[in-house]
């Protein structure tokens, strides 16, 4: 099995940034003192970071590490991207055409290809609604900037992709959480999200399917955000950067072919279902109803002469990307997805205490558990990767304690490894909680169910000083 | 003569953001009003995008369009990317190593390739002093936004490159302009430099080789700039992205390896000397003294989280267009630029009123004229185009009037012709001028002299009305 990393060390490694203090003259050092950052850059946070390098523990020297915290389907080399994608760069490459700027918003052919690929009876786009970007972080960063003030907000997810935040803090724009129901399917809690919305919100962000929850939400779900959005007029920023990336029958909706129809900016690329994260190719494609978006686009537009739009070649190799990729292709990463999802879902919810939230798509799946059996969830991943050099993300990357993420894109039999190393690792705390717990000494220790996910009372609660 | 485009239609074509004002349901039109656009979008404004979309004006039919306002090397094709960019592009997508998401600060190989191509003895770094960006307009927008907050300032060129005021203004962040001296050589100004700096100013923003003008700086020159910024404990953020990219003799000299000693953020890429604009890989290199940017950099770290590095493929491709690159390979461009900047020098000097100032560097030439003989520059250019179907950027575009800049890269044929058709159009307005002046009207059309650039009188005065 292998399970080490695909990727060249250049890629893996984390950036150090040691201070480099020179020895200073010490008629310099009075002179010069340390120039401040800008507020703004000392707002740009991003919360997973922090929680990355909290991982940073010795993994089990005689277990080879499995890294299911990487939201990177790349990682293994199991799932490369198609051959048309490939020479579709390769004939890019050596025929010059796109060795220049192109215009700021994209190039005309590359921007109809994903006019032609997206658009919908209920939902016609053109070119012109196609705005290209430095991947889908940077298309949702032209749409949150371009449409939000400082002192303004936006409503995200809870659980949801940190990067909102870190896009909206240094702009002074105010990210207000809506909650997702974990315990009920990981759909949108209507309820909250709409008691959240005040004069100074300017847009709801939605992430269908969804990272790092896996739920795709049905068309009836959509369709009541939409009718929120709708009654209370405000657009939708739609982040379908997983688009049809679905399995085991859900269907995956573009929220602008639903009613009721209200703007809607959706920020999208071929990071994940084309496999290719690190080519960085976005786009937002804004569907504009009643006018409304009119600014909004062309404030998108002006945002996007920054940085004169996204690596031309991969521009160029894109309507071959988008028209030519067979069908098998998207069916064999399905097929991969579903695989390890049930593998994981079996494997897990065997174990007293784990609670897993079955995905239907993007790439990931969120566990949850008992914290009176398991602890607080950094230390518990810690731990993880301390005994069985398994790496998963724990759930405060994502404001959701008591749970953690692992990624499906692994090859099965590594992924149902980690599985049976999580479960061992879960089993043995599971004694250990029952034999030390300080609330119930009890020796039972073939009773693995009284610690149960059902059981609410606290008689498994596990001491972090014991670990 | 090839002077048709050699980038395909979709890479040229103009956008239009025509406002598609779907016909709104009357109940529909009551209820959504058109969303603001952010006061940030709104305040990103490219000037040049006025002024190229000013010279949309239709070309003689009968003379084949050359373009050469087009900041852009590749137009024609007949400067290519090197075989060493090529090959090692082709084995990076082969490879299937940088497929992935990588830091994004930049993968660790491409910043060591950096490092080591750029260390210098007087200004020694490491790969940790380096961070990728997607292009030298990231590397100077993180630069920029890491540096200063709304209601500070930066210094800028006079005339200078305009994205420098298209990333600050949206950040609140003001651009004061130090006057280049236009009519000795296009050096800086350091009194007007000196006399802008006050106590919200935060860098000097360097750009050497500069565009528009060509002008390469000396070492003394560089070094009297650096004594200001010493002398008011300002960094510099040099706008390095030509480089060594000159000719004719002159040398290009880092800013960052020339005394006094300064901290400088040193913005550069492989746009321009690799002749790959639209790959979209560029740097920033943190010259720390006196711990001085410890927290900038820090900042900039913070801000390429946003869109997550720049094309993996691109950086994967990094260390051998760093080091394979031929010598050759950059000798042939400035032999190019080198016979370019020389032909069009010696047919234009030719030209009452017109004052071409020579180049050694970049690959663009400033043609200064007589405002007097020949009127307003948009209006110059506009005719330029109806007339010889000769394209240039007025120098409007640079906030530089009664200048226009041309480029230097294409086949020196190409160039030739279109200094004849320069001097024929100028030749033209000359005698007109000098028939239909109104404050002298002379007929004397074979003495071109008494309207040459050093006769102060106005008698060659042309009306705009006249054309």
């Amino acid at each position: 099995m292998a399970a080490a990393s695909h990727q060249p060390t250049c890629m893996n490694k984390a950036p150090h940034y040691a201070t480099q203090q020179k020895r200073p003259r010490a008629a310099e050092k009075r002179e010069w003192g340390v120039i401040k950052a800008s507020e703004h850059s000392k707002n740009t946070v991003n919360p997973i970071r922090k929680i990355v390098d909290s991982l940073n523990v010795p993994h089990n020297p005689e277990k080879e590490p499995i890294r299911l915290n990487l939201g990177d389907p790349t990682v293994l080399g199991n799932l490369p991207p198609s051959d048309v994608a490939v020479q579709a760069m390769e004939d890019v490459i050596r025929g010059h055409k796109f060795d220049g700027y192109g215009p700021a918003v994209g190039a005309q052919c590359a921007r109809e290809a994903v006019a032609k690929k997206f658009t919908h009876p209920n939902a016609p786009i053109t070119a012109d609604d196609v705005i290209l970007a430095s991947g889908c972080s940077h298309a949702l960063e032209m749409a949150i900037v371009a449409i939000a003030d400082p002192g303004e907000n936006i409503l995200v997810p809870n659980p949801g992709f940190p990067l909102y935040t870190t896009l909206c803090k240094p702009n002074g724009i105010e990210t207000l959480s809506y909650n997702l129901k974990m315990e009920h399917g990981g759909i949108v809690d209507l309820v909250h999200l709409e008691s959240l919305i005040n004069d100074k919100t300017r847009a709801i962000i939605v992430n269908n399917p969804s990272n790092p929850t896996g739920v795709v939400f049905t068309k009836e779900h959509l369709e009541e955000i939409l009718r929120l959005a709708y009654k209370h007029k405000l657009p939708i920023i739609a982040d379908e950067i997983y688009g049809d990336l679905t399995y085991d029958g859900a269907t995956f909706h573009p929220m602008a072919t639903l009613s009721p129809q209200v703007p809607i900016i959706s920020c999208d690329g071929i990071a994940k279902r084309y496999l290719v994260p690190g080519w960085r190719l976005g786009w937002v494609i804004v569907h504009d109803r009643f006018g409304a978006l009119t600014e909004v686009k062309q404030g998108m537009v002006a945002l996007s002469m920054k940085i004169v739009g996204p690596c031309a070649l991969v521009q160029g190799a894109l309507p071959r990307i988008l028209q030519d990729t067979p069908q098998s292709f998207f069916d064999h990463i399905k097929e991969v997805l579903s695989a390890n999802a049930n593998a994981v879902y079996k494997s897990l919810s065997r174990i007293p205490g784990l609670k897993p939230l079955k995905p239907q798509g993007a790439m990931y799946m969120m566990i949850g558990f008992d914290d009176e059996i398991y602890g607080e969830e950094t230390k518990l991943m810690q731990d993880l990767i301390r005994e069985e050099s398994v790496i998963c993300l724990p759930g405060s990357a994502f404001n959701s304690p008591n749970w953690f993420r692992l990624v499906l894109t692994y090859p099965l039999e590594v992924t149902e490894e980690a599985c049976e190393r999580i479960s061992e690792f879960c089993l043995r705390r599971l004694k250990l909680s029952k034999a030390y717990g300080p609330l119930k000494n009890t020796e039972k220790d073939d009773d693995l169910d009284s610690c149960g996910q059902d059981n609410e009372d606290s008689s498994c609660l596990e001491s972090e000083d014991n670990n």
